[in-house]
Order: structure tokens, then sequence, then C-alpha cells
């Protein structure tokens, strides 16, 4: 295996009915990532090299609860690198990425990791479990509501978000295995597109994005995923302030519950020029006639 | 939101092009279920209820490192169950399910929960983290490998297979957000089929029902899944003893790279009659001649 960057390329041997040949094939880069603030290991988690800073800070805020604006700095463990704070060359797709890079220290200000804990261990566990209504009324504590954000947007610019983000991402969708996610303008302008192998990394590195260039609480944003929508998306949405999101697959019962409760605009099944509103249709409207 | 089984509709409004109207949709259920061992928890996981025991015994098995052969008991917390080891009628699909019936516990024998162990706390972080061949290595050394395990199966099994399953489950993908995974017989027999909105779940759910069953190591089946192969889901693979993983969709680089060093055949993209093999082609051979 020969692997330069988020892409690797492998010998396969193909079959098609009664032909077997063999020949190459273009994989998604798939390695770990060590996720610290101040030190201390919030996660490992398994990605696509490229945008490290983004997904660490992204992650950091989204599922460790880390207030954006307590972060002071980032650095790859023994690279060398010089402290950044925003998302540098060094963490780009065509910079150098994983096994020598892979592990991403996030410094808060006071560097007492006292910025972040993980939600999950302060999830309230009675004597037969969480149920859907808790995991919501947790998320809706800790990420409050979108209720009152207003954003309108029109149905030809959610129409056009899928389409629009496929083309930015031309080269590296030939894997066939990389997920998508954008933030989207009201206007419709893509304002940033991350890629990896897995849904929810690619939404941690866009919120990481705008989180190093400090616009959370994204609230002038829609965001945009390639894939379906379970929970954890919308929670990650809603930490980051998002008043919609798109996506191109379908959402889950509890996703357009929670949704629902905290005044998200959810849209599923983009493509092809047509769409479906879960939630909050109320923002989706025509333009005033001229 | 009126949700009964699996399948919840919600009301929601469909736009097209110029059009836009109000509807029903059908969405796939999503609601927490807590894995306990002996008492103790070993994870919370968003899942599709159904098959729940399933679920809790492949998760145990496969992340956390449960032997299956010192499984005694199951049981749903509060739900007044008798204790069963089988999958039983109350976790099937058509049965009760979230909301009260959202904890399982998997007893052991000895009732110590010294059988479980989650192996990420002993994955080894050295001082700049892991890297992909401490991840290939550790898995290794958890799984072992199916090198040896011959399970000659032919190209007209292997592109059957996908339209088998997606046969078995033609009710329950109207959501478009669940996936499928299931055992299959190296002579095309559909052994088992779980559905879940999460794509480990299912193949969870599919470990836990031959462990049930004390069908395991899975030395003679394949194991299929609906969607695409990162390294978990390999990993799941190989903890279950499958020498061979066949998916509809694309796998990563690490996915193929543990695949290969384990000796198990890895095929991916198996739709419409084609698929590539990834890695242990020779598995992969004709029928001989009569």
């Amino acid at each position: 295996m020969t692997s330069r960057g988020p892409t690797a390329r492998v010998r396969v041997r193909r079959h098609d009915g009664d032909d077997a040949i063999g020949g190459r094939a273009t994989l998604a880069v798939e390695e770990p990532l060590e996720i610290r603030v101040d030190g201390q290991v919030v996660a490992t988690t398994m990605r696509t090299p490229g945008h490290d800073f983004d997904l660490a800070l992204g992650f950091a805020i989204t599922d460790g609860g880390l207030d954006p604006r307590a972060v002071d700095a980032m650095r790859y463990c023994g690279a060398g690198a010089g402290e950044v704070i925003a998302s540098g060359a060094a963490a780009d797709l065509s910079g150098p990425y994983a096994g020598d890079f892979n592990v991403v220290d996030v410094a808060t200000r006071d560097r007492s990791g006292a910025a972040v804990h993980r939600h999950r261990a302060t999830a309230v566990s009675t004597a037969c479990g969480i149920c859907g209504a808790d995991v919501i009324a947790d998320l809706t504590a800790r990420a409050g509501s979108v209720a009152d954000v207003g954003l309108p947007i029109t149905p030809e610019v959610v129409a056009a978000i899928a389409p629009a983000v496929r083309a930015a991402q031309a080269g590296f969708e030939a894997t066939g295995a990389t997920h998508a996610a954008a933030a989207v303008a009201a206007d419709g302008t893509i304002e940033v597109v991350r890629e990896d192998v897995g849904r929810h990394n690619a939404v941690d590195k866009v919120i990481g994005a705008l989180a190093a260039e400090r616009r959370l609480p994204a609230h002038r944003s829609v965001l945009f995923t390639s894939g379906r929508v379970a929970f954890e998306i919308v929670a990650k949405a809603l930490v980051a302030g998002f008043p919609a999101l798109v996506a191109v697959s379908a959402p889950t019962s509890l996703a357009v519950e929670v949704a629902d409760r905290a005044g998200l605009t959810l849209i599923g099944f983009a493509r092809d020029d047509a769409f479906t509103v879960y939630s909050r249709s109320d923002r989706v409207v025509e333009p005033p006639s001229a």
C-alpha cells in the first residue's frame, strides 16, 4: 500500500459477472488521532489525516464541552510545530499527516484542563438507564436552543448546497469512502468544506474551523452533511449554534425529536432538486417578490 | 411523532423544484441502550430498538473483550423478564422496545464482571500517541488471525449476498436510515440478518445472535455489511472469527491493512453483480467443474 495524504493506492481484484481482473484502487486513509486538552487525553478517534487541528478543536467543543473562548493554542505532539490557533498549513490536506502527527493538544488559557469535561460522564444513569427524553433534556441543557435565531433560506439555496459541496470535494470522493460536511451561508456561499471517513469527524472539522476563526456560535450558517443524521450530528449542530442542518440522507426519530425541541430546521434527502423538511419549516421561505 | 417498534411516523414538508407539499414520512427509531456486564455499565449506545440482547452481547464481545463462553444469562433491567440466554421474543423487532427497555445486563457465570474489559483502556498510549501500526498490532494480539481458516466461496455467491439481504429487510429499509448486517454460509444461505441505524450496531447484533447460539467463532460464515468498512468493522469481524467480510461500499486504508495482516478476505463495492477483492482473494474461487 502506498499512501500519501488523504488517499492510498492498493492492489485489488475486480469481479464483474464472469470476469475477474487485477488492478489498483484508491482508498481513503484512516489513521488514529489522539486528542488532548491541556495534556489530558480526551479521545482517540479514527480519522482521515488532514485538518487535524480543526478536528481536535471541533471534537473538544462538541463532545468535550470545551468553551471555544478558552482556547489559546494548538500543537502536534513531538512535531516541533509552533503554537498556532488557526488551522495552519501543517493541518491541511496537502500538508504532513498521520504517523508522525497523530496527537493534537488543545491548550486553554489557564492550562488547567478545567474547560473540558466529557459530557457522557455526567449523563444521568438511573437504575434503569436513560431514555430518549433524558438524552434530549441533557442536550438541551448543554447546548441551549436556536429557536429564536432567524435565518431565512430559500428552497433554491437548500437544493443547491449538495451539488456545490460535491463540486468542492470532487477529487477526494473518488475513494467512495469519505463523507463531507460544510458550513454554508444563507445566500448559498460555501464557507468551509471538510472531508473524513467519519461522518462525525467531518462535522467536527467544520465546527473546529469556524471556532479557530472565532465564528461560533454559527447563527448565520447552515450545516451540511453528506450522510445520514442520527442524534449525535444534531447534537453537534446545536452545540455549535447552527439554526439549520441539511443532509443528503435520512434522519432518525431522535434526530427529529431533538431538532423539534431545540428549534433547529432539519432537512433530509437533499438530492436532485428535492428535499424534505422535518422541523421548523418556517425558515425555508421564498424570497420576497421584486 | 408516533413510534411503534423500529420505525416512527412524522409530519414533514416535501420540496421538489417549485412544489412544496405537506405529508408524512417514516423514520428509523433511535433510542439509547445502556449495556451492562454483571451490573457494570460498559457503554451507552444509540440504537434501533429490537434484538437488544443480540446487540448487548455482541457489543460486550467485540468491544468489551467478553469471552462468549463466560455468558450465563441476559435480562432487561426492570422488565421483570426471565433470565434467558438466547435472543428471545422480548428482544425481537416485533416485541416491546425502548423507553421501558433501555438497559440490558449480560450476566457471566461468576457474576464478577472480570470477563469484560474495555480494550481501549488498555491500548498503549506513548508520549506521542498510537499510530496505525500500533492499532493493528493491538487488534491482532486481541483477536488472533483467520489466515488458516479455509472457506472457499464462489463469485456467484458473493454477488448474490447483497440482493438476498436486501430482500430480507425490504420493509424496514423504507426509512432509508438503517444499515443491515448478516451472517451468510459459504453456499449463500442467509443465516442471520439484523438492522440498525448504526452500522456497528447491526454487525454487533449479528455477532451477538451467533454467540447466543454458541456459534462463535464464525469460521464457517461470511459477514455482510450494507455500509462502508472502516477499521472498527474489520475488528469486530476478526474478534468473531469470520474469515471473510463483504460490504456494499468502500473500505478504508486501515481496514485493508488489518484484513491483509490477519488473513481476512475483504470484499467491497458488492453491487450489481460486481465486487472488488482487497485481500486474500484466494478464497474467492470458481467451483470445481463437474
